[in-house]
């Protein structure tokens, strides 16, 4: 039940990008706050489009938003909305079997920063991954920061949420699905073959990948590194390395 | 991670003496804050001293001063002073030339979130460009969060601060620079010779490269987009490009 609240905390999208994007893709949205008196283009784009779906709109002060606000940054705009739904990694396979594409799946070892994830989401749904796999326990679940920071990707790219990484990654190996961590020590990405069906593993921001994790996987990729400073933010390394993917298949 | 707290401190200059001594001392001020409507005398020679050197200035009421103000003594007067010096553009194009590499530098067209900066400076160090150039209005400053974020790579890596970007990039063209700005519409960036001597800009988290910065570039690169959404997070935008240029540098 403890997990529920925790859901329930992410029913809210703050933000112009963020609440449009969820309009758009049909989202079920429970109530729309906008700032009253606000007239600019966005906004009126946001107000036309909750119209378009029988939204209930609700026009309020500055306190009010910004009582209302978990992030800070609403942008004049909050909505209420059915909680994110987690996917099953099925679908994901689902999804690139449609497509005709080779799985690629990004896995996420704890990632604890919240605008980490949201921007991991955006990427893998930029790189046309199938989906972001996330532990079930320590790293950090679907919250309205994640949602915005998302971009709206949220809305689009599957994010399962798993009880065991490592059983997952067996599963997926038994599927075909071959795995990549980033890690120093190991191959440049300039050097592995990464065009086949994948799952590329993303460390926690302090920690890295963990040794379970590790030893599951069956290359380590390293990006280079020219400075004097050890690891780049995880959600850049997720971004270097998904698109050094893209460059592959693209071949 | 208590020593970045006490730069957090050191940050704020609050006091008619103080303020006047950091001004003269050639302290990098990235704002002044003046209480509005006080024109006796030593606020009026702060003001023309911070005039002198390019501060940015704002004028502002009572209560938003006391908001700001740590101790509760500001005088009319709070600097926000920059944690770590700026470098001159001559010292990275000398940091290139001692490498005996081409120049290859990050120009940020108003990045206005903190995390972004930071992690776009651990970009810059780890992809071993030589500088990050950032303008002097609207974008933000070296704050300790962006020192914390960059995670120690402001400490090797030299940032410049420039009033005119499109001046900045047109004497570097004389110096033999090419430019590229990221932007929808471009040339794939894996088409793109991005070998020579670079300047790489990266825009606006929401509205992307100004019009004047996109015309005075000599190359726009596109990143592939296969998903649903617009637009990478900047800093992940930054750090795919940034490893494009790597890794046709190491071919």
């Amino acid at each position: 039940m403890g997990e529920k609240n925790i859901e329930i905390k992410s029913l809210v999208i703050e933000g112009r990008n963020a609440v449009l994007e969820a309009l758009r893709s049909g989202k079920p949205i429970d109530k729309l706050f906008v700032l009253d008196g606000c007239q600019d283009g966005p906004i009126r784009t946001i107000v036309r489009e909750a119209k378009k779906h029988d939204t209930i709109l609700q026009f309020v002060g500055k306190e009010r938003l910004a009582q209302l606000s978990e992030t800070g940054k609403h942008q004049g705009v909050i909505a209420y909305v059915a909680a994110y739904e987690y996917a099953e990694i099925e679908d994901m396979l689902e999804l690139a079997r449609n497509r005709g594409e080779e799985p690629f799946l990004i896995l996420l070892d704890n990632i604890e920063d919240p605008h980490n994830l949201g921007a991991i989401i955006r990427t893998a749904n930029l790189a046309g991954a199938h989906g972001v796999i996330i532990p079930k326990r320590r790293a950090v679940g679907l919250t309205a920061t994640v949602a915005r920071t998302s971009a709206g990707a949220l809305n689009y790219t599957p994010v399962a949420k798993v009880t065991n990484l490592k059983k997952t990654m067996e599963e997926l190996k038994e599927q075909g699905l071959w795995f990549v961590c980033a890690d120093m020590g190991g191959t440049s990405m300039y050097e592995l073959n990464l065009k086949g069906p994948i799952g590329l593993v993303i460390g926690n921001e302090g920690d890295g990948v963990s040794r379970l994790t590790r030893e599951t996987c069956d290359f380590i990729a390293s990006i280079p590194m020219k400075g004097d400073i050890d690891s780049l933010n995880a959600s850049v390394a997720a971004g270097v390395l998904a698109y050094e993917i893209v460059r592959q298949r693209m071949m």
